[in-house]
């Protein structure tokens, strides 16, 4: 059983962070039953912290998570920060595959898609 | 004539900003003469900044700007910070349309970008 959980920065303001919670439920939506969870976590300023949302996977039944990143470069929080929360999990469920997906700012058709926002 | 800023936070590390100034190389690449001018702008800790950019777009023959916030969320950065630095070129150039689209993470098509990144 696979689990997507998306994960963001975390804000100070409360409406960023829900918009990536919608976010989660649109790609549940959206995801047509290819992940039988999908969840969200939050680096830093906001709940569930990236494990806490590992975990919340794995209780639900997953044996592969994939962690994918909702981050446009290629910093500190997606070379390290994020990898460092990811091996945590890794060492505390030795038999859950937890893998991490490119980051969105990564992603080749960012380029149409912003294209997309000035039509 | 119409030309397209994307506008980003900026980052202290330069491999960021470079990120943002090769992305704004392939929008000039895909937006097949949609626009006459494709470039970039930071907010902070990158050059040009925003003013600068949309000069840039000026000098360059546009009498259109499009300016594309390069962000994930509504926060103030996308809410105050770049409509205030748009109003001060809107305020010195009076004879051309500045205008500024969604934000990245506004775009319907995100869900599906994020899907993919997943494949």
């Amino acid at each position: 059983m696979k689990a997507l959980v998306i994960v963001a920065h975390g804000s100070r303001r409360s409406q960023s962070n829900d918009e990536v919670r919608e976010l989660a439920q649109r790609l549940r939506a959206s995801s047509k039953g290819r992940f039988a969870y999908v969840g969200c976590g939050f680096l830093e300023l906001a709940e569930p912290s990236i494990p806490a949302s590992i975990q919340l996977a794995i209780e639900s039944g997953a044996d592969q998570v994939v962690v994918l990143p909702y981050f446009l470069s290629a910093g500190r929080h997606v070379s390290e920060d994020i990898p460092a929360e990811v091996r945590i999990m890794r060492e505390l469920h030795p038999d859950i595959d937890i893998r991490i997906a490119p980051y969105l700012g990564a992603a080749a058709g960012v380029v149409e898609l912003l294209l997309s926002q000035v039509e």
